[in-house]
């Protein structure tokens, strides 16, 4: 820990938190010091250097959520845009740090954090004069068409940001706008691959027939091909995407889909150490039956797509000894081997890039990334992923060098706070809390998983939903994912502070 | 032209173009001003108020394209992006107006404007100030998953921006990030519709088998429906997207489809009135086609979709009767009847929407959008096309504010300088300009069209690619579409100036 306290003393000094503040945070720290000395009993200060000085120490309830204010808006909403999905009516304004305000004072820690996707804090001042420089200012006005008419710093942009975290291996990327068309990208980059390899290579042209049939959706054209997902697994709600998420009935009902072939994705027990010989069994028959499919599928594979952990589908967990697996069966088989990092990426286990873990003698193929870069996209490194010809992966704006700007900020602000590494510890520091919570507690915490992958942490819970409802009422904002998964999503800023206020907010909900 | 006029002047008061800029023009009038006396003879000066007084007169070309600067750069950015595409390596901080910038000092006319997706100039002063708001800095940096916490002033952002511009009888809309997903979104609510629908409405809850074999991509919870397109449309790029997509075999080729039909798009004689009657017989050619494909294709359609111009596929017209054919059609067959405006839409064909030429009795079902609204989506009007459960329609992002913000203040500077009834008024002039050099050039300008359809003009030329490269020469940037279509898509700040001067490019290129 003694870097990263190092780390978070420095940048004190450097980025003092006030000039640049879109608004100011003054009724919440107002109201914060009146609740403050009533709290310090609840929440002992660790001696962290906070990465946010003006953050709240507390969330605030004042009203039932959504309160009356919140409720009007609602409605109001709701004549234009579907709301029933809808868990808060956020006021961004007031929101700070891991806290997200709504529109009646209310003010919560926030572990859910946008569906994984806010890194670096609301109203981060790093990123904030990012957004207001000259450069940014251009790119939402000036947006190009990339491929045809690049702005003329996009390799830099590209260069000192995207492309300094980019995975071992993989010194190439291709942008995109959001985790779906990410990877329906790059599954486009696979079958592209493939078809060109069974052609005989680059300089192999299309046949007439590829031309012919292919302006009428049928093969050899339009191939009968595949990518291989696997079951519970997420990769995107658009067409081709959908078709390999294999989540819930809901995502999926009503909607065309291709015929592709979904693997097993193994059942583990946890907490892993403990069942390892009947894992390995679990992953070992999950690898020989991708294996089959790879071989025998009707619709031959080009790819084989996976989450490092299965997030929407329930936080599903396997070993590095099942990706290393994987990598060598696509080896083997020669398809191409695609992580998507859409949800995993960017920090949140622990390491930067989550496959990281895995120890893969060679690379994965494509890694896609979205949320918390807050822009999209996938890397390679393999000269063969780009097409043969111009124009065949291509569209109008292919990304957008504004959410690259702010990428290459996060970037910054990473490691400037060496926030891998904070996530890291705090994630163990958390972890710890949780199995101490589970003993108490084991009709509330089932199946505690993501020990050593940072704050990406999960457990099962029989009520589920009525937990996640209650937390909100003791003040932090928790989601949930798959069947009674309680799902931990905080920010890279999350520190032992949060963490501690979150278990003993848990422990509330679970002794009323 | 009077009511133009006057907003013009309007306007130069209102908003001085000076202080916010991002980085001076300095140097592109100084360089201007040394050309602008040997220039005064080939421009006429119209009497005509400039929107923008500061835009250069005329284009400048110092190199040749790409010069000697932007080959060094786009060398170094082919190491990471795919630049075979490429048309210019552009330098937004010079560009300004109608005239796009190059490394080389290259300054030209731009009538290609990011393939049809910059509305109001770049670096547009007023959507500079939308650019540098603090509500636009927050909107960056606190970007919300909408479907789940969306900030509380989304509702005010849709109401004062995206739904004052709604097609007539829309009034909902559900957002997205490109025209490609936009089109998926709305295909997505149809089939929702069409299978709510056979199931007997909202209150009708999916069957055990719709739910279990959803979950294999298999009938009927992933049903084998269709959406109908026509040759030579273009959707999209995405899986779903793409199988409606028929304009290129380079954009299809090795990509997987869905077996989905297409309908034969009226092939058309120009100018249209000339051949009014063997074009009247194409069109109901192709309805009863159409119609033979609604009613017996075997994966039935659950919509139609189709663009008002075919763009990508070579500006390919029909009349408005095609289209109250179409809708017809649509509501005989009970099928949602899709206007994909993301090329067509806000303001280019001299309509705000090119389906309000149409005169329909009943609204499109969905409308879809894009492009020169910097943000995408689909507007629909059917409480029925919302599904009848949370969670069916959604993603993490759900479009993205900071874009919202920007089209309203593209709206308002539309508004403001009355820039649809200016785009009407400059093709009804630019069109007539070409009729006359298609005189004299019958070899060059073949098949002119769009008139009456603002500046959304195009023709076919048998050395097209010939002509876009040797008008870049004379200093103007013109995009091609389909086979041999030169397309034109100005801005909408286009005047007679900058008619005046394409036109006297055309012939210089021409006259060689």
């Amino acid at each position: 820990m003694a870097s990263f306290l190092r780390t978070a003393g420095r940048v004190r000094t450097a980025v003092p938190h006030c000039s640049v503040g879109i608004t100011s945070r003054a009724p919440i720290v107002a109201r914060q010091r009146r609740h403050a000395s009533a709290a310090a009993a609840a929440v002992a200060d660790n001696g962290e250097q906070p990465f946010f000085p003006d953050e709240p120490r507390l969330p605030i309830v004042n009203t039932e959520i959504p309160g009356p204010n919140s409720r009007r808006e609602i409605k109001r909403l709701s004549k234009v845009f579907d709301t029933r999905s809808l868990n808060m009516m956020a006021d961004y304004s007031q929101s700070y740090g891991n806290y997200i305000a709504d529109l009646d004072g209310n003010v919560l820690l926030d572990v859910y954090a946008q569906i994984a996707s806010i890194p670096v804090g609301y109203n981060n001042p790093s990123l904030l004069l990012a957004a207001t420089s000259p450069e940014m200012a251009s790119a939402i006005i000036n947006r190009p068409a990339l491929g045809n008419f690049p702005q003329h710093d996009w390799a830099e942009i590209l260069e000192t940001g995207v492309l300094t975290v980019a995975p071992k291996g993989l010194n190439q990327v291709f942008t995109a706008q959001a985790g779906s068309d990410a990877n329906e990208l790059a599954y486009k980059a696979a079958f592209m691959w493939k078809r060109q390899q069974q052609r005989g290579g680059a300089s192999a042209d299309f046949s007439e027939e590829d031309i012919t049939s292919s302006m009428n959706n049928k093969a050899p054209g339009a191939p009968d091909m595949s990518i291989l997902s696997f079951k519970t697994g997420f990769h995107g709600r658009l067409f081709g995407s959908l078709s390999t998420t294999r989540s819930k009935p809901i995502h999926k009902l009503d909607i065309p889909a291709f015929d592709w072939p979904q693997a097993p994705f193994p059942l583990l027990k946890y907490p892993l150490h403990e069942h390892a010989a009947e894992n390995a069994a679990e992953e070992a028959r999950c690898l020989a039956e991708t294996e089959r499919l790879l071989t025998t599928f009707h619709h031959p594979p080009a790819a084989v797509v996976v989450e490092p952990i299965q997030s929407e589908g329930g936080d599903n967990h396997a070993t590095p000894t099942f990706f290393r697996g994987l990598r060598q069966l696509t080896k083997k088989h020669d398809v191409m081997f695609i992580v998507d990092e859409v949800q995993t990426g960017v920090g949140a286990t622990g390491k930067f890039w989550a496959h990281e873990h895995w120890g893969l003698d060679t690379p994965p193929d494509m890694v896609t990334f979205s949320k918390k870069a807050q822009t999209a996209g996938y890397y390679f490194g393999n000269d063969a992923l780009r097409p043969n010809k111009p124009y065949r992966q291509f569209n109008t704006w292919m990304g957008d060098p504004a959410r690259a700007i702010l990428f290459r900020s996060i970037i910054q602000e990473i490691e400037r706070l060496d926030l891998v590494a904070n996530t890291a510890a705090t994630g163990d520091y958390l972890f710890a809390g949780l199995e101490r919570l589970s003993e108490r507690f084991p009709g509330e915490i089932m199946n505690l998983r993501g020990k050593g992958q940072g704050t990406f942490i999960a457990f099962d819970s029989g009520r589920r939903d009525e937990v996640l409802r209650k937390a909100k009422g003791k003040g932090v904002n928790i989601g949930g994912s798959g069947e009674r998964a309680v799902r931990l999503r905080p920010m890279l800023i999350f520190q032992r502070r949060h963490a501690d206020l979150l278990l003993e907010r848990l422990e509330r909900v679970f002794l009323e």
